[in-house]
């Protein structure tokens, strides 16, 4: 167990620092980018004018110390983002169910990352690069066979940045915590892995007949 | 394809309703509610003083028209939310990652619902029912074989209940939506599937020999 004392993110700052179950906070940067690296989407957050906050799925890729995300020129998210809105990206992978002998101790196991910041808008070279990074984390060996972009998709595209500055990790992991007096109880108690997975590859209806899979795809495991 | 000028969803506003591509809008309340069932976490936001959005992984269970979840009373998240602050929950299926000829069309398949509002604090015997309610969307059939929960255990909780009043929920599935042009190209496109399953239970290190695996447990399936 990590001192409560000490727990404290990589990039922590007073608003990061997990205050809630600090033992599952992790003071560690390679976890950090182990969880950006091994997700797909993220919740991105923004707040209106109102103060009323939205909370979308996006495609995100990690790019050395900054996450990239994309999203249309005429999304009213990227437009507040754009502007410089304060923002919260969190990525959360689901490894299994922790089956305890009580309600209260039954949970999750996961490993959770939180950034906060502003985003900054990237263009031009830093632009196509960045779409280059995102396709490329999602679908791995992909940017070389696909179609370049086309100025007009660009120019329909906002590429965002968000610098991994202020940020917070959170691993549960291991067996059911059960006080003693559970432990004699007569219930079943442990944990269930989730598992995510690639099922086989399905063609699209209008490929050319005969075409195979590409070695890329055919790579892709979870 | 769903027209776009009628596209909206359950419980659709102003606020909800789905300005970038609508066709994936689904106005359908089952859908909301499969989506809700299907998920194990939903992203929660809450925004401090600052305005700075926190996106924060919650279980949570759907409950009729309203969306449960709970934590710690000594969580900033909770707090604001228990107070009336106004929130966003976001629960996000992903279904497979779509491989199309350009970066531009390639996306992922998902399912994804969107809850504006304010929560209620649940207390008393709903507070308890909820409780019950949260453990048998995580952990079916698990309600009536854990130690009911103490009143101290309780005390350290709160409960919240989110009306399902103002929503949004889109569908992405189909094949890649590439144009005639791009299909033309000696580039491979289809979809790929993301599949979600359990692993064998694991039974916890301190659980009494010979214990078997519950009927419950055994019968998760994803």
């Amino acid at each position: 167990m990590v001192d409560p004392l000490t727990a404290s993110a990589p990039g922590a700052t007073a608003r990061t620092t997990v205050r809630r179950l600090p033992d599952k906070a992790v003071p560690d940067r390679s976890v950090l980018h182990a969880v950006l690296d091994a997700g797909l989407v993220a919740h991105l957050a923004v707040v209106d004018d109102d103060g009323q906050p939205y909370v979308v799925p996006v495609a995100y890729a990690r790019d050395d110390d900054r996450v990239l995300v994309h999203g249309s020129t005429g999304s009213r998210l990227f437009r507040g983002l754009a502007a410089g809105a304060p923002t919260c990206l969190t990525v959360t992978l689901l490894d299994g169910l922790v089956v305890a002998r009580s309600a209260f101790e039954s949970s999750m196991h996961y490993r959770s990352v939180m950034v906060l910041g502003r985003c900054t808008v990237l263009r031009g070279a830093a632009k196509t690069a960045a779409v280059g990074v995102l396709t490329e984390h999602l679908l791995p060996g992909r940017w070389a066979e696909v179609r370049p972009p086309t100025r007009k998709e660009l120019a329909a595209t906002t590429v965002l940045a968000l610098p991994l500055d202020e940020c917070s990790v959170k691993v549960s992991a291991g067996p059911p915590d059960d006080p003693p007096e559970d432990v004699a109880l007569p219930v079943w108690a442990g944990t269930v892995p989730i598992l995510e997975s690639f099922g086989a590859p399905v063609p699209a209806p209008d490929l050319v007949p005969g075409r195979p899979v590409p070695a890329s795809v055919e790579g892709w495991k979870r």
